[in-house]
């Protein structure tokens, strides 16, 4: 068995551990559990900084270009994240995942108490971690401009805060007073069925009903619950999606599990031999999120979906929706409503949620901004600054989101995402007339399509390539802004 | 890190592995993870033969009488499992858990097309398996008699065909008769009501309060379903039950749970320095049924505990019990009926589904028996001999129980412990009123009494030693016979 295939089986072993830790795992297990999979993860970090393998990995990459695509495409990555990490030792390296492990059960444990000064600490401990892994990197072109460069990089290949700076710059230009003109004179939407009790059997059975309508693999995949809704690509045919229930916020399970749904048909049509050459993990999150995405909003929450599924949620939640019309229920499940949580944010001001993570933890790892007791408030200004909205207390406020615990650098790429997905949706739009695909509930045509085009390369490219291909145009927010734009000032009829 | 606790590192992480695929791993992604399991196990494996740990043992077992008592408990059992393992190369190793692993995944399939022959290459190399790791074996003392002997050790140390022949030779004696007597002039039992339907939704309900009454601790546990109940103690603060809900028979996840709830009790409340000594998983299987069935039969099924529970019962299950007195529900719990499927028999029959499986493994194991397609019907034959009853297909015969897939010798240890549990009832009754604590709900007493009784010395003392230091007496199978005798001649009024 090769180094990589022997790596590969420690990292299969600490997936399903760490999917346990999210599901099942008790609390007073978690400690030793946490143990376990820092223990996993260095086998397999081991394996990959074995002499012989590395040396391997170097001479491929001397001769990259007369591999196969694909090779060229595995040896590319092994060896950026080889140039990445030779100087990180085994030791050092299991001394990060502990602190990122330690992050992830300190943050739970913060968020039961609504406390951040329990997960202080911790955090200033991760961002130590992302500093001094940063630190200890060797670049073979050019070097990253900020620390900040060099964290999203590891996320978007090739991104930078300028990309970012220009994106959101444009976004909160342009959405900040419509968001104002929505408030000020928007029409108003229907939203009291939204909160009408329903039951975990009722959730379960249209959770089920929407992976099964959007043609999710269940040979191939499997689903449950957990406190933070997640997808995770345990091995080529096990993809795992999972939600959370809320008694009082249907729309919460039906969009998160449509959201995962996205990630994990992302993963179960990707070409087959992309998993054979060990390349199955390459896609960047953004290109993931803008997958995700495309699924739960391009999709799920269009005219022609909501038309489609209308039926089955008067069936499956008949004490919602006693009293409400498709045309209402359209609307409420795209009403723009600045709020607290990121999770729960609608289409429209969710980028306003990335925005705010993004200038804190930018200023955080460029050193600009210490992590302390006063981070809280900062946060809290930023929400009140761009949303108008100010949380009551931690949970709902900088403990809301995991990702922390285990590093910075992550969130944009749910921004960007987003509109990756608008300029591919514009080039579908060329093949495909998608709102009446949708209407007929033809998700294979739809799934086929994004196999085709968009899942095909994702591997192969880095992001600015990727979308090149995929649309034959640059990276731009307009698709995006202008689809904004033009939803929401019919729906609020400004 | 001294290698035993790298070793448990990888059997942490292999429990995990394999719970994951007992309870949420999709089907296409039950081979890959077969893989990885059976890499995580050799790798334990692996570790327990290095020569440096391996000598380490021999020369502490040859100090042993100088070690303190926990210490020498410990090196008994790796030096016993040493010599049993010397001969068994890593590679010849990882050969036996593929074909456990291949046989687990094959029973499934059969199971589901209810077809034995899907099954029987696969049974017919899990004894091959068996009988060559024998044969590779040395063995420090006396040679045991039989392959059998050899092999049943493993669950029973010190316990051998002899000792079984005995207890179901007079169990068959005194029983058969006694059976035959409730069918021809027992009294007729009301069981109309406990095929009334329940939702899953109530079964779960039901199964929540049971673990709680009983006093499982769900910070050092957690609970689920899968298709067949288990318990799996997966760390010291993590031990694990599930159950299975069927519509019909409310029954069965009920008491499934008190059963595997026994195990955990077990695992949660052992001394606490036996896991600090890696000695927690020493006890033997008879003894862990002992207490499962203790909990499960000895207390679930005693008059007591129903007047305890039959109010509960009438508030989740309204549907059933409408109709239903107390007196009622005890009689019909405690119903003797011959059937079928061993997980669903009554506290009388059961002794004979194991002395079946008994009289087969036996055979087969010591090589009179052979595994082919006449097997079936071997087993048929024998259920209409002891029971009365004959398979209407390999599903409801042969088929439905896994343990054969990983190997043969497991079965007796549940009979066994039916006997120890009567010899230590009849000591605890000698301090306790068993009965009104029962019905007082304070099992927080009984726990404790377990906890100091049966459970202290369970991971320190080979079976005939323990049951004697428990109850001052050597293993007999005399008071089980005549709780058996006395409970169902009051009950069926003959």
């Amino acid at each position: 068995m090769t180094t990589l295939a022997a790596s590969r089986q420690f990292d299969h072993a600490a997936k399903i551990v760490n999917f346990d830790q999210e599901t099942i795992c008790p609390p007073k297990g978690m400690a030793d559990q946490g143990e376990v999979l820092a223990m996993l993860e260095n086998q397999s970090f081991r394996l990959t900084k074995e002499p012989q393998f590395t040396a391997a990995v170097e001479a491929l990459y001397q001769e990259k270009e007369d591999l196969d695509p694909l090779d060229r495409a595995l040896i590319k990555h092994l060896h950026r994240d080889y140039s990445k990490s030779k100087n990180i030792t085994p030791d050092k390296n299991l001394e990060f995942q502990k602190i990122y492990n330690q992050g992830f059960v300190d943050w739970i444990n913060a968020k039961k108490h609504a406390d951040f000064s329990l997960f202080e600490k911790s955090l200033a401990k991760v961002r130590d971690a992302n500093l001094e892994d940063l630190s200890l990197r060797e670049y073979d072109g050019e070097k990253p401009k900020t620390k900040y460069d060099a964290l999203f990089d590891d996320y978007e290949e090739g991104m930078t805060e300028q990309d970012l700076d220009a994106a959101f710059g444009a976004f909160a230009e342009r959405m900040t007073p419509m968001l104002r003109e929505i408030k000020t004179h928007g029409k108003k939407i229907r939203t009291d069925f939204l909160t009408r009790e329903v039951t975990d059997v009722q959730q379960q059975e249209m959770a089920d009903y929407l992976l099964h309508l959007l043609k999710f693999d269940f040979e191939r995949g499997a689903w449950t619950t957990t406190e933070h809704p997640f997808t995770d690509n345990i091995g080529k045919d096990d993809a795992r999606v999972t939600t959370h229930y809320y008694p009082t916020n249907f729309l919460s399970s039906m969009f998160s599990i449509i959201h995962e749904c996205g990630h994990a048909l992302f993963m179960q049509l990707q070409p087959a031999e992309d998993y054979d050459h060990d390349i199955n993990d390459l896609q960047t999150m953004g290109m993931h999120e803008s997958v995700s995405r495309f699924y739960e909003n391009r999709i799920g929450r269009s005219r022609a979906f909501i038309s489609l599924i209308y039926p089955k949620c008067c069936e499956i939640f008949p004490q919602v929706f006693t009293d409400v019309s498709e045309e209402e229920f359209y609307e409420a499940v795209n009403v723009v409503e600045p709020s607290l949580v990121r999770t729960e944010a609608d289409e429209f001001t969710y980028t306003f949620h990335i925005i705010i993570r993004y200038e804190l933890e930018k200023r955080i790892v460029n050193g600009e901004l210490e992590v302390d007791s006063e981070l809280p408030d900062k946060w809290n200004t930023l929400y009140e600054k761009y949303l108008g909205v100010t949380p009551a207390n931690d949970r709902e406020g900088i403990l809301q989101d995991v990702h922390w615990a285990s590093g910075f650098g992550y969130f944009p790429t749910y921004a960007i995402g987003n509109m990756y997905n608008a300029m591919y949706y514009n080039r579908m739009a060329q093949d495909l007339n998608i709102e009446e695909t949708i209407r007929a509930g033809r998700f294979d045509i739809i799934n086929s399509w994004m196999a085709e085009h968009v899942f095909k390369e994702a591997n192969r490219l880095a992001p600015k390539d990727w979308i090149r291909q995929v649309t034959g145009r640059d990276f731009t927010p307009e698709d995006f802004l202008a689809y904004l734009e033009k939803k929401y000032s019919a729906l609020y009829e400004i």
